[in-house]
């Protein structure tokens, strides 16, 4: 019941930082490719609180126990991106509406530019559904505990960075 | 870059009556998956337009040039008849907001009653996305034309059914 | 400042039973086209409380004074009675977002069908933002007060059908 | 820290059938009111699963470790039943956009009825964020296993009510 | 009828700045507890118009006839400060969908990190619906008229704050 | 069937930069109005990419076989330029619940400043759908071929501005 190994998919995301919600959908889809590439998308328009070396650092050590899981990062379109590894459909996890309407709009547009690269939508669980990058940055700044947020190896590089700034 | 044949998804959904939305979505959906189902659910709690076995029948019609599509029927759970043919993920359609949020549910119901079975959406394209079922049966009655939006099989049974009726 | 006589708006509906929401949104209607036809969906599917007739009756009655508003009912697709009539746009009034995601169906599907009619949106005002005529149905089931939301005409003829009923 | 015994909330609804979510909503706004009513609102329109006298019997059951609900059943408009019982305030409970339109509908008619009552939502917890009677309903019509949606007391009557139908 | 004094509840936001509908809120929200805290969010995060200084002596202005109403204001964690202060519930107001979808988050997130304290909801008023603090000081920076839309207090302290910037 | 000619709209928009879908909107609302005027906000709030007078340039080259369209700027409150230019209505599109619930915002607070200046709404087409123009400047942020999404001319100096930049 496995897929073939060129059967590729892409994870696309900022990642900044990466929560147990980003685990949970790396793990489920994992298990729709033959191969899944988790992609930091390397935009520099924001001022993000990790590097993007930290955070491919910090997903392959999440993913180390998953073989068929390559981490990595891009600059430009995310289309350009999978056409380049030779991904047939970008994957992307879905929370609420206001995601949904978002994410419609993103699909829609990459297919006008790329019809043949399909968008799939996985479902957050329910435990993760209020889990944001955003909100786990919030919650640090305020001072709160964001240890059953994020995984083990990601609250530990945060708690260091943060003490570092203090 | 093809999905190996034991990679099976589900397409489930009442198709009553099949659109060009469907349509649309099994030709995308196929290309993710070695064998792809598509299911009529007989729930008959409903007083359908088409039989189930006109269902099964015009949507062998409308793919049969997609070799590794199956079109059956289920009665019962569809997580149960996902497990049944061995399918490792449902596939649904998503237009617009009230969709999702119904569909989300039954997402987060179905990852509860059988979490190894994943749900996948595929947003519509945009010519499609103001289709439905529902609204095709509507202009039927209102005595419109519906040529534009439904498989040309599908439209010469239900002006046969039609015309029948009165 | 006045649009030309020929210049014609339709506001179809079901009005079953026209709320103090309907009234207000075809007043405001009527000052943006030179002639506004509001007319009755004449649709058997479903039982209504009040007949095509008694509706058209009371619409005619609370717009009495808006000279050129027309009040008509139809049966069909409402795209060929806008033809018919030869209206350049339909008038929907939206409420919330639920409305919004029907009405946007509509206006695609009506697109795909009859291009040449435009479908124009007016926001309720925010005091009938709740009201809705299967809400003052519901209110009237359960013995409520519904002199706040209706006309006074309506609510006259609601009562006495009501009383006959009991 | 306790509320004052007069301090009374209502939380009103259809209960058909009562589940998990409705158990933890009742258990949380019990902490918030002096006293609590739960109450089964028996309005014929619809042909229920459980008769209102089973729902109360199974509210009592649930919410027998709880010393100020009281469960209770009332016909008519909701806040007419607020007023008789000194309801300060309605609760009701939110999981999804399409509950918060309606609900947000019904607060606003509530308002201009009875602008002494209040209404407030709790939200639901992440793990009943998908459940609802009508879900749980269908999971039984086709078979399914409804033990971890529902309490087991609820389960115990629907198995042998469902049994007898067969 | 009265909620005991122990019986503590506290709406925190920004204020920046209060309008009519923050004042109705907090009139209705007063009601439902023993003892009321209004609480400014004391987070430097974003350049504000007001002061906290300013927004918690304009609360205290416009509350003054609100004998059980305390204005304050707080930094961290908004749980943090609830349990500091002894409260059972947090009140928010909700206008629209994309309210309810980041309250819903955040009521979630509280849930994990606090779940003996309550996040409760409260319908904003009709003639409310549209009011924000950010539309209140974008009709300001365009020269428009506030005066409906604020407490008199608080219009006039803008209306010296704004002259004084010219 | 024409409108008069002093029966007169207004579009007012950011348009930074004019899309596709801008052009279609303006297409079809120009058939609703004696005179449109197509109005570039001149708010100095964010840092656009185009200058207003550029805008105005290019919605007028998009614009020049549409003799009932006027191109202008304003300053201010839109109502204000609306009443300044004798305007009965507001125009503007609609594509996701995301820009509805906005759009309701705007148009209730325009009704509460200027209830004699109506907002009309019109659906965009569903090849526009996803189309806006922030995430046109995000393509061509990130390199991408941005000619199917905008018209001939805005492409045009796009490319020339871009290649400048470099």
């Amino acid at each position: 019941m496995s897929p073939s190994p060129d059967h590729i998919g892409l994870y696309p995301g900022t990642f900044d930082t990466p929560t147990n919600g980003h685990l949970n959908l790396i793990r489920r889809a994992a298990r729709l490719f033959g191969r899944l590439y988790v992609a930091v998308a390397n935009n520099t328009s924001k001022a993000p609180l990790l590097s993007v070396k930290e955070r491919v650092t910090l997903l392959r050590k999440i993913t180390k126990d998953l073989p068929n899981v390559t981490v990595t990062s891009f600059k430009g379109l995310t289309i350009d991106y999978a056409r380049k590894i030779g991904a047939r459909a970008i994957v992307r996890g879905l929370r609420a509406v206001s995601d949904f309407e978002y994410e419609l709009q993103q699909a829609l547009l990459n297919q006008a530019m790329a019809p043949e690269i399909e968008t799939i939508y996985l479902a957050t669980t329910t435990e993760n559904s209020f889990l944001s990058s955003s909100m786990v940055r919030e919650i640090m700044r305020l001072g709160g505990d964001i240890s059953q947020f994020v995984p083990r190896e990601v609250e530990a590089l945060l708690r260091k960075k943060f003490r570092l700034r203090k």
